[in-house]
């Protein structure tokens, strides 16, 4: 028996562009991560996207990220920790205002690409989400990798937080992901995804690339947001979760 | 006998940028309008801007504008009323969040620039603003133009309002200000703009450019940012209220 | 017999965003409008599509619009002349190095949303966007809607100009566009629309949507870009204008 | 005997937003550097910039950036080397056709501040920056870092290139600069930084940090563009320079 988490990245259209089938996937989820306009997103974008989310049952998260709306937010960039807890603490706030008005409440708080990478491995950056997160609201449950730096961070400033799992990457020895340039990184079968995912709610392990068991705390899962295969898989993942007795709900709550 | 509040736009650097005496100017006024990223400021000048301001006892506002950096949001925009909803909704937030991380809260909302002036003749813009602040925060109070569709609109949604004057600009017979391109649009001596405040604080009135008296409500004036001569009209306006036995507080308080 | 210019715009994308269906539609085209950076398109973008274009054998064409990602150009904005004219050089400039790295060179502007419809009526702007066009290079040709004051701006600076009608759009007596707010603005009819095309370049001449006979000079017909519409009507269209012995190619060669 | 020349960045404004003594600096240096847009600079400032180079007989450079206009440019971004070759095309190119209107041409092309560290330690970032130099105008000098990758670069690519060097900074053994967290790496008395120069320019060489002979290639010096003293070292140095005998004028020319 156990609880998993189901979290999606959501709303990263900008303007008339269009990303991700938010409609769709906002009915196979139990989190949602709303681009806060930086990385992707806008005002109308973030209002749209938080109505969903609500009108579905989905809890709302701030998923911000980089000013680098060209890159998607997915380039490093060498931002200081003061800079990154002002433009975390900005981000936040303007969805929370958004939020607020359609009647709701922010759940938790997840970095996007760069810099939920940065922050995995840098603990003053880790630090510096985690202060803005914690001086923002308290109760914001703080996501992030499995292992990382930034769920060190949380825990120090008090935060409740949830470790993140990946249904469809290898992960090494040391339980870090397998970088994506290396072979293997990639799970591309749905059974062996689906199956790694049980396995790490249950046992709380998982079989690294060259073989060993490693320790992994899952508490909720990334969905990818894109493509016909993302829909796929977040149904087939809820079906076998079910017949596992494994229930499906928002971290912390 | 009667108060009056002393604004003034606060924040307006970016990045390296720096705009604006707010150093020297903070020590004048009783209420500040911080930039809130779209037509100036960033989130490491609004946390700048929200200690200044608390440190020195000023209320501190919202200062939305249109998403024009490059315009430095002077330039009219044809948006939507829904887009300036979603938009001054976005900057309320930001700005929201850092102040409170910062132990202060808003006091008002002001928008900048070519925002300001729609939404002093276009009611449905005016709405969309006043339905912002009020479903963010009903105790924020509304800045707007003396006699403006936005005093309407904050009106008509509840709000507390505060109707701005100008120190240095002249009057039409039906209150509204003198465009920039007509003559005698400014005034240049700082006896006779110091002496319009006081009278527009005591009797409520203002002589129109053309001689005509008319009804005004000044609740809140607007000082300017820059420059030498700002300092120095801030002095000499405090001066001659305390001397015309007129305080100084901030808006609505 | 005559001859007909088909242009698109192209181009549209921006960072991970994909807009319109550039590959498929470059091949029944003659000449495209390539986005610049400002309402839409990046330098990768730009160069991605000038290849396209290159390989396809179709004219490229600037495609600048104003400062508005967000707006995708389509809001108005009080620019200045001089800012069109600067806004609208750094485009035409930025993408003409990209084409020749390319081995391309530009053949035309036209100016997108907006700025085309505000240069459509306004003198000034028209003449900021002729002069800048004509001052970056006197051979390029200036795309603008049939009857506006842009036409008759690069007829004042000596450019080439190429009189632009739609085929989807009802006109008025006096030649200018049904504005959209109003009913039959639109042709939904194909055949209508294909028949609008064949009957403006063959006789001169649009029946207006009260009835009136009008006079209109045909040089080009804007073809939207996206939707699966787009490519059925693109290719109705070319199959027709060669029943009728109507050739197509870029405008002005 | 000997020539070097004198460069400075130069248009780095922004909007309402102001930066560096450009008018008062430019009467002193022999080559401009000009912002772009990305990290700084908008059309207007372009064209001001190249008006004011142009009438004070100063060569001009294009100076394309990281967009990263918050940042200024001067935070390291994971730019892969195609979108480095395709941004820093559509700089030059814009610059070109401003400058062509104005009735000049581009003497250089100089990477700002992250682009142009990063390029100086990566050849495949340095080899993107000099092909797009190249396959824009081949008589295009290449300014970069004395003994960096970005002038093995511009060799590689035909390019002839000028070896920066700087009056205020310190060098270390291996020629690079000193890292600005180290202790001395900032040369403060004028003097000093006057002699460095000369040396460099005269034997060729520099003393290092501690104390060791190191050969560098002066073609250039950089001059900081704000501040007071900024202008007070130039006027000190060109003084210095004629009385040493040593001329000033563009690289390459």
């Amino acid at each position: 028996m156990g609880w998993i988490d189901l979290n999606c990245d959501m709303g990263e259209g900008f303007g008339v562009y269009r990303l991700g089938a938010d409609e769709e996937l906002m009915g196979e989820i139990t989190s949602a991560n709303i681009a806060c306009g930086y990385h992707a997103g806008d005002p109308s974008v973030m209002r749209k996207t938080v109505k969903l989310a609500l009108s579905s049952g989905v809890a709302i998260g701030a998923h911000p990220g980089l000013p680098d709306l060209a890159g998607f937010g997915r380039r490093n960039m060498d931002i200081s920790p003061e800079e990154a807890m002002d433009l975390v603490t900005y981000q936040i706030g303007a969805l929370q205002a958004i939020a607020k008005q359609e009647g709701g409440r922010l759940h938790h708080v997840k970095p996007h690409g760069a810099l939920y990478n940065m922050a995995a491995v840098s603990a003053p950056l880790a630090d510096a989400i985690a202060e803005a997160v914690c001086r923002t609201d308290e109760s914001l449950i703080l996501y992030g990798l499995a292992g990382s730096e930034l769920l060190a961070a949380g825990a120090r400033y008090g935060l409740t937080t949830a470790s993140e799992v990946f249904a469809d990457r290898t992960y090494q020895p040391d339980g870090t992901l397998t970088p994506r340039r290396l072979p293997h990184a990639l799970i591309t079968d749905t059974d062996q995804a689906v199956r790694q995912v049980i396995r790490m709610v249950k046992e709380g392990t998982v079989t690294s690339a060259d073989g060993a068991e490693v320790t992994i705390q899952a508490d909720t899962v990334c969905l990818h947001g894109d493509g016909e295969h993302a829909i796929t898989f977040a149904r087939e993942l809820r079906v076998r979760l079910e017949a596992e007795g494994i229930g499906v709900k928002p971290a912390g709550v």
